[in-house]
């Protein structure tokens, strides 16, 4: 299979390029580097069925030659204002992402009769009013909150991929990815395991803001990447599937294994709720859908998944020349 | 005033040139006719401070040169499956226009300094659970249902233009459009007064969908103009404004009245409903803004308008060689 992939450079991307490569797959990746790291494609660069084009995906697209797939990964993910690389900061590029590289990637499949496989996000559910969060649930976004510039752009991406299967019948599959970490995730673009992973190993207590009781869910991305690929080879799947993990933990719990697993005698700081108007208070993936159509359940436990990505943070953090990988503090 | 409207040639587009023209402003119109008629600005032909381009805003747009004001009215709007013009036969035009058209009409009104007023509508509160509907409600709308091309192209150009005030201080202004109606309407989009008016001219039976008891708020053409001027000229409203008229009638009602006005013989036809999935049952604007920001209100009764509308209708049926001036029958 020839597979082009918007967003290869990302924290998702290249764990998913890896795993096409590995399956035999020929990938054309495509990233402008915004939020991607080329760092995480360094690996792949003798590999001979990786080819890397530069190009912004809300640009009009070369003909890059024949594909069997289109994967749609490329956007700004993290919801923190803090961070240069928090969508709040790249509102406009995050926009234009979803919904000019969306329409751009369903042309493209159509072109070549490709598959069509869109990563969307629970971010369209909101902060929903349902627990946990089935896909026909139609989700609770404001419009015009500092959240719409990624929430609206995805719900829109969903609605133009739905378009192009209803009026041209393509091919095509929309992938509702839930919270997922792991390995080569940003050090510094502010989401909750990297600053807490950080602030652990560097002994400081971690900050949780508000009282830590809101919870998450997060799927290792070994777990996300099987569910992504199971999806993308299934016969036919044209309306969302939710992937994620459905163990739900505060984020007081999530502080503490990580204070635990770390040995960090720094414990814990509370400061004022600082997450942008229309931050879920709770969000949790209903996934039988995924279970009944991909036969799909994540496999990797928390402390697991989070003992694995300490490992590549410690490794990413010795390897960079001492402080300047460590983000600049908000 | 130079103001550059797009959608001129559309029912609100040219009631809003008309209007602009009579303040005396000058207006640059634009269209592609995909659904806006030229017919509706042929009075304009020889009016000096009217100009009319025919683009496609989804298209980079060429420079016209500086303007003071930029509003987005294009786009199909009727959710009419069975009529041409309605969106769900034009999907990715829809979200095009909506998408791109409003990153186009953002961006040259940030070139020029200028003003930029959205055309949004009650259809991003999707089927509300909330009534009457205040613009801090987030709305209830299925992302990948069949209205989703209208809807959510609707809310991603709402959250683009806020993304252009946060980001760049652009003064924007968004006006939430309910149900409107008057003279001009397409006699063939597949909306419900079009639809009743033609009948009851015809002396047929009006046709119901259901069992007429969902109800709709029809504001008159005149009253809604009156308040988009004022949202344009009012000195600061970034945040979405409600424009149309609380009156709730029921479809059942509706009917009644239109062939009271015509008495017509035909009566009244019970189908079963044919409206597309997420067909809201009941739309009622909270107009409190509205009344506060801009001092505006409703003010021309349904069967005032109404009488307008038909004879409007009248008109342009008997100008035109007969029969074929009516739609073709779903």
């Amino acid at each position: 299979m020839r597979v082009l992939l918007t967003g290869a450079a990302g924290f998702l991307g290249s764990h998913l390029t890896d795993r096409l490569l590995a399956e035999g797959h020929e990938v054309l990746g495509v990233d402008n580097f915004l939020t991607g790291q080329r760092e995480n494609l360094a690996h792949l660069a003798h590999e001979p069925r990786f080819t890397l084009y530069e190009h912004d995906v809300a640009q009009p697209w070369p003909d890059w030659g024949p594909v069997d797939a289109v994967l749609h990964f490329a956007s700004p993910a993290s919801p923190n204002a803090a961070s240069p690389y928090g969508y709040p900061n790249l509102p406009i590029e995050t926009m234009l992402t979803n919904a000019q590289g969306t329409y751009h990637g369903l042309e493209y499949a159509r072109r070549y009769g490709a598959r069509f496989l869109l990563a969307s996000t629970s971010e369209v559910y909101g902060d929903p009013q349902v627990h946990p969060q089935p896909e026909s649930y139609w989700g609770y976004v404001n419009p015009v909150g500092p959240r719409a510039v990624y929430d609206e752009a995805k719900r829109y991406a969903e609605a133009m991929t739905m378009a192009y299967h209803r009026r041209y019948g393509l091919d095509t599959r929309i992938a509702r990815i839930f919270n997922t970490y792991g390995p080569r995730m940003r050090l510094d673009d502010g989401r909750v395991i990297p600053n807490f992973i950080l602030q652990a190993l560097q002994r400081q207590p971690l900050t949780i803001y508000g009282d830590g009781s809101q919870t998450r869910s997060f799927c290792y991305v070994d777990d996300l990447i099987e569910g992504i690929v199971r999806l993308l080879h299934v016969a036919r799947a044209p309306y969302p599937v939710n992937l994620g993990n459905p163990d739900e933990y505060t984020i007081l719990e999530l502080a503490q294994v990580i204070n635990r697993l770390l040995d960090n005698p720094g414990g814990l700081k509370f400061e004022a709720e600082r997450y942008l108007e229309g931050d879920p208070k709770r969000r949790r993936p209903d996934i039988r859908r995924a279970q009944k159509l991909l036969g799909w359940t994540p496999r990797v436990p928390l402390e697991e998944g989070l003992h694995r990505t300490i490992a590549d943070f410690r490794q990413r953090l010795s390897a960079s020349s001492s402080s300047d990988a460590l983000p600049e503090r908000a």
